[in-house]
């Protein structure tokens, strides 16, 4: 056990994060990283198992807010309801991280193989909210066309406020989102098939 | 150039396909593809770049595929009826291909790799829709939007056709997922945010 160090996991994600912007994410080794952060390489690895996880620790966290979210939903709550609601605390959670959620995303727009594991982990959190959802007695086709409704809000809705370098808050930009879903399901496919 | 063969690029792929399900997609060597099927490497290298390409190649058409169709709907169709226009388009490939397609997914599905290619195809095909999506003048929020929920009743209802064994035509089961976002949509997120 080593010393304990005032936020040492928070430290080293900050110090991860500046490094993987500024040098890249594959020409940063660990040792950069705990020197930044005056820290040693055995504290990094008690906190992060390797240097990905410091980008995607924070995706299993998340989708256990989200999720508990949906259970906590006022049970007269419509899915779409409980799923905005779970959206609403993942957005809380993004806003509080500011820059630090602007500086993860450049890193992972900025490589392929990133790119590829941020989408297995929302397919990951569509999967977690219909679980939610059918615990809630939603049916089955419900309860997958809702969450994927979500994924689809959470995306364009997140990569609007990064794009606008976060000024403008993140939850009006997600219900935005969801007005516009509602308004563009409603004019389509009626009668399709 | 090697001799001409009657439906090569055909064979070849179902012979992959069959070996890929069989002995899995890792233990299939394409000596053991073009055996099976009676032609050379070859003749296979003509076709394919790769192995994975056998199940890939299908991706990019169907991309061309749904783009023109949106660019194809009535000038006055909503932007959700031209991406249910598009998926109706791909519905029939699928069906006419049936049981290749069900093979296919049987082979994705056993292995990680395959499936994390297949989100990338799918987030690409997303990105292609919301570009035609645009060219018909629909604003960038509503065509990221329409674009997502069109990949997301593709997920929902072509799983649902391939896990009841393709005994219920596609088309009817996109219809109905449609439906049911569309009044998923209307029924929540009233006043978010």
């Amino acid at each position: 056990m080593g010393r304990w160090e005032p936020n040492a996991r928070g430290r080293l994600e900050q110090a991860a994060l500046e490094l993987y912007v500024e040098r890249g994410y594959e020409q940063t080794p660990v040792a950069e990283i705990t020197k930044r952060a005056g820290l040693t390489e055995r504290t990094f690895f008690r906190h992060f198992a390797d240097k990905r996880e410091v980008l995607f620790a924070g995706s299993s966290m998340l989708e256990e807010l989200c999720a508990d979210a949906v259970a906590a939903a006022p049970a007269t709550a419509a899915p779409m309801t409980a799923v905005a609601a779970a959206l609403d605390a993942a957005a809380g959670v993004f806003e509080e991280r500011g820059e630090l959620v602007g500086l993860r995303q450049s890193v992972i727009d900025a490589n392929a193989e990133l790119r590829e594991r941020e989408l297995i982990k929302l397919a990951s959190l569509s999967g977690a909210l219909a679980d939610a959802l059918r615990e809630r007695g939603v049916d089955e086709l419900g309860a997958c066309l809702t969450a994927e409704a979500a994924i689809a809000v959470l995306k364009v809705g997140f990569r609007r406020w990064i794009d606008g370098d976060r000024e403008r808050p993140l939850r009006p930009l997600l219900a935005e989102c969801f007005d516009v879903l509602r308004t563009a399901s409603a004019q389509g496919a009626v009668g399709a098939g």
